[in-house]
């Protein structure tokens, strides 16, 4: 027995045959998605085909949605393997709608978080060169009402969390937890920076340091986020804006076992002097670009660790997921904005203006 | 009961009252020893004061020592830490003349070799920050008849080298292992780069890949020495030289999953290019001096860990002479030069000339 979808003209009429051979029915809208039409556009709200899940797929509902820096990087035209139209988004919450397996029919009706990634592939240690894709593109993303992914992509949202909380967790959240506490292997006891915090990889990043119990020191451009952070559970920081940012934050915390850092650009070569022997370095961007210099020296003669990481695996996922259960943690929220304004969402990203996610309310709920 | 050693004016006469009560007593010429007097001079072959062993101290009667490039840069005058006048010389391998603790007494006439680097400390993932030296400087070396060094750093005489054999392996030996094996974690069946083919840590590096089974590409600035690294072992190798050098080794062999590299410069873009996603891309010197310019996102897309790695820890000592032994790997030599000679040994490293190891034999023996 098969799980079937039927389309009418004017609804969406889904019918879930079940193993238990009860029948579920649902009536929905027309779906709406903010669409991006070409780069440098506006995210409009439009209608859009439905979807229709395919075998080991399932549709996920989405009752919310968060922004991520590549969104507005995609919505600039920078980034990697552009398509236009495409809907954007990595991170959704939601609950499953309908499966096209019938293995998966277990599913329907859970409330669920999506692993924003496609095609990780078998290896714990990198993505799949060729076939890793992130949710958003080429994939259409969350930033519509509901969402395709392949049934291996859900995972039952923490219970502690609301729809928006959850949904501000995924793509931010794995990443920070590869960096720090794989890649980074973060420990009880040890001294971390985390550079440019407010951002949603850096924000997650401290708060699984503190669950950790480390030491935790953060850069940020403005004084009124580092001051968030310490009431978060920073023990100091300093504005990487300042001239002598790295000689202020020597003097300040000395050096670092941990150093988990998104920006990458000049500042690379400071941190790369404010690690300790041994230190591991976590490099997960370079939203400042590439530096211009560095010493090498500085990496054999303390025998450092710099480590690329990007995202993580599924196993990843489940272990952050885990963690965040665990610590009783939640994301913090910059803003939450309506369906409807949600290029007022790509502005805000856009300016760097947020600490924490900022989140976009797909579907209007109580919980 | 202890240790005692009496020196007269003409003759140095050692008694060693050890603890089976034998008297053993060596007549000694005065000690020789190639002298640096200030940088840029050459070495001047003259005589020192005799060396007595203190406390937990042995003096070794040194057979052969090995020049390093570190050596050639502190004749320039271009190292931290310049002191003259100075006997450079990390590597040697002798003959144990005394002991300075009744506990080391056992020593007396072990054919050894010299872990050349003092107080490494407690930690195995890096040299303490502080107190690390390394033999030849600030410590007088391995360049004269005999060197006092700590017990703790003489290990037995692989048997199945001669003593020149034997006192090549020691600096670059222990560098190789740990930056190839224990940094770069080389496994049987794995492609591995290893840069500036001809150099001491390059060869030893070669031998050991090979030993593990892996499949060795190399880099040089002459294609003699590719094809002598080819001789032993390696599957193929590119000129350095040539504008397309990264390009060409592309086609030739695809990526790697470790690249071990003591140039840095503008090159380490080029290997960071040339790694698989997840590969280990190992540092352990900058002899091309530092990268102007580095694409930051090969490092964290795919997933790279850059390794720094200096020298090796008295662990990574044993286990490098373990593998030596169990290989049944002979070090390659490229000149032997007499005592009076080493200031023509210091020009061949100085040029680059040489394909292995330059040896200077400090006595004349038969072994």
């Amino acid at each position: 027995m098969q799980f079937r979808q039927i389309k009418f003209a004017d609804a969406k009429i889904v019918f879930n045959l079940v193993q238990t051979n009860v029948w579920s029915v649902c009536y929905n809208n027309f779906m709406k998605a903010l669409v991006l039409t070409n780069k440098d556009q506006p995210l409009n709200l439009q209608e859009v085909d439905d979807l229709i899940a395919g075998p080991n797929e399932v549709v996920v509902k989405i009752y919310a949605a968060a922004l991520n820096h590549r969104d507005a990087w995609i919505q600039k035209g920078q980034y990697a393997g552009l398509k236009y139209p495409i809907v954007l988004g990595s991170d959704g919450c939601g609950v499953v709608d309908s499966t096209g397996s019938e293995n998966d029919s277990q599913w329907i009706g859970k409330e669920v978080i999506i692993y924003p990634s496609l095609n990780w592939g078998n290896d714990q240690s990198y993505q799949h060169p060729q076939n890793f894709k992130i949710l958003g593109l080429p994939d259409n993303g969350t930033f519509e009402e509901y969402v395709k992914v392949p049934a291996s992509n859900i995972f039952l949202k923490p219970k502690h969390l609301s729809f928006e909380e959850a949904a501000a967790l995924p793509l931010a959240g794995v990443t920070a937890y590869r960096a720090l506490m794989k890649r980074g292997n973060l420990q009880n006891g040890e001294k971390v920076l985390i550079t440019g915090i407010g951002g949603g990889v850096a924000l997650y990043a401290l708060q699984y340091a503190k669950h950790t119990g480390a030491d935790i020191y953060v850069t940020s451009g403005t004084e009124e986020k580092i001051a968030k952070a310490i009431s978060l559970g920073a023990s100091g920081g300093v504005n990487y804006n300042n001239e002598n940012w790295a000689a202020e934050l020597q003097d300040l915390a000395g050096s670092f076992d941990v150093i988990v850092d998104g920006a990458s650009g000049d500042g690379l070569d400071s941190l790369l002097n404010l690690a300790k022997p041994g230190g591991r370095v976590v490099l997960y961007g370079s939203t400042k670009g590439n530096p211009s210099s560095l010493v090498a020296r500085r990496i054999f003669w303390k025998q450092l660790n710099v480590l690329g990481s990007t995202m993580g695996s599924p196993a990843d996922f489940r272990e952050m997921i885990d963690l965040v259960e665990q610590g009783n943690m939640k994301p913090v929220i910059d803003t939450v904005f309506a369906f409807e304004d949600g290029e007022l969402a790509m502005r805000r990203m856009n300016d760097s203006l947020q600490f924490g996610k900022i989140l976009i309310r797909i579907t209007n709920n109580t919980k």
